[in-house]
């Protein structure tokens, strides 16, 4: 696998005309490490917010040219290994997140990770879920900010982005230019103050191209199940919109009529929230796997 | 405890003048028999649109006095158990739910519950998650048909609200005059198709009015944790309303500020859609119950 792709080989916006870091065949196994979201520039809780150079924000290592990756392809990305670093680090504010029109001034909260739990303080340790925040591809048009989630994956800041999960984006230019950072050793969905616990580390990833298929939104798939993954302004688009992604990703591989179909993910698939805060809002529907295991279905070769 | 308040005594809007069909005083058990959200009007699979009386839907068996209630209260409503019949029904169509833009019919469909699964066909078996649809008091203003959610609760959808779990309502009107219906007996979060697993049953709650204390929205607790319930025109105002909703509650129960407690909610706290198709949207913030035990919070007396 040789060495780890470097943390300071990053950029701040996904493009088609970013310069690959590194080059790798379809099928390779690649580690990667990150700085946390914020380039490791908060190390103490009296960090000031003018001290932060805030053009530095959200760095995703690479981009990683794949090999044979062309435009109207998938790109999936397995997450084979996350692994973290023993602080993390928090912030919230004035004009970030659900809370911003109350809070006076920016806060930072630096957070010790110790056997398995972020030390909160003394009364609160919150058991880690760890996750990737931003991961994705370049997008078909003008460069996007890291900061910001669209078709291209990007800072999804999705949960279910963690050990164990394949990703699937659409690819929209040659070599895919996949990219990913952001990490999170905690957060919950919506990530409502604006920040998860922040964390730099290193994520092994599998990077391989399906030919011959194409999406329109990342998919991910899990041992839990399947989901789809969609961002837009409003929670509201993004949910109907990654339902009506899932159905008709199902609907071709079950022999159910679209009124069945809906009735069935009525009952068993879930709308749920990825973030509020970002500068577009990202939702999903997750479909359990004993309904893709019931119909046989396998989605992607 | 006696009969059970039986489901013909039925209210189809939520009003503070609705005329009592039974008074109780606070602390009392009492069974209610529901209706389906169709008012058990669909009984095969071919039951045409017209033949439905659409005024006679989400029928809520009440409205129950509880004595000693007053505006500025708040009514608990512990869920004690729930029985429901062993057939459910679906139904989608045109203009309804997410997918109603696609569909060309009204559609039915019966679902046999055996074993503790609902029999949606011969290859699939969907696990029960028994929920109660609408559940709440009379409203401040004008009566709100019982298809809608609000501030006094009513359609709310959400799967939380089932065995073991207590909701929380503001009393508006004297005696509170509360009701419930629409059983569930799957749904996923969301409810895309528009109906759930719809089914009649029974369910025993004990009704309890709190005095000295008031809320704007409905709150659950249950022993996983606590949330606060908003329904609203778009998600993403209920969603935020929750979230802020919820520091509310906690921001006098802890000796954290709200910079701090907002992080906290950022890295523990869930946000979570019940539904997307009610006439306003419904979503809700979730906080385990690990944080309320590491503050030794107690919400209601």
């Amino acid at each position: 696998m040789g060495e780890a792709l470097a943390c300071k080989d990053a950029i701040y916006a996904f493009s088609k005309e970013n310069k690959p870091v590194k080059s790798v065949a379809s099928g390779s196994t690649i580690k990667i490490e990150t700085y946390d979201c914020f380039q490791n520039q908060i190390r103490s809780n009296d960090t000031e917010i003018n001290s932060i150079n805030w053009d530095k924000i959200n760095p995703a290592t690479g981009p990683i040219y794949v090999e044979t990756a062309q435009p109207g392809d998938i790109l999936s990305v397995k997450i084979e290994k996350m692994e973290l670093k023993n602080e993390g680090v928090m912030a919230t504010g004035p004009d970030l997140g659900v809370m911003g029109h109350r809070l006076e001034k920016f806060e930072a909260k630096m957070i010790p990770i110790r056997d398995g739990k972020a030390i909160f303080n003394e009364r609160l340790q919150i058991p880690l879920n760890p996750m990737i925040g931003v991961i994705g591809v370049a997008p078909a048009g003008e460069p996007v900010s890291c900061g910001t989630p669209g078709e291209h994956g990007g800072n999804m800041d999705t949960k279910l982005i963690t050990e164990g999960a394949t990703l699937y984006f659409p690819v929209f230019a040659e070599g895919a230019l996949f990219a990913l950072g952001d990490l999170h050793a905690a957060m919950g969905d919506g990530e409502v103050g604006v920040s998860g616990i922040e964390i730099a580390g290193e994520v092994t990833v599998t990077l391989t191209v399906i030919k011959g298929q194409s999406l329109k939104h990342p998919v991910l798939i899990s041992e839990e199940g399947v989901a789809t993954i969609v961002s837009a302004a409003t929670l509201d688009e993004a949910a109907k919109t990654s339902v009506e992604e899932m159905i008709d990703l199902l609907l071709p591989k079950t022999d159910l009529p679209l009124s069945q179909l809906t009735m069935l993910m009525s009952a068993v698939g879930q709308t749920q929230i990825s973030q509020i805060v970002d500068p577009l809002v990202t939702a999903r529907f997750f479909v359990p796997k004993y309904v893709l295991d019931a119909y046989d279905i396998k989605l992607f070769d």
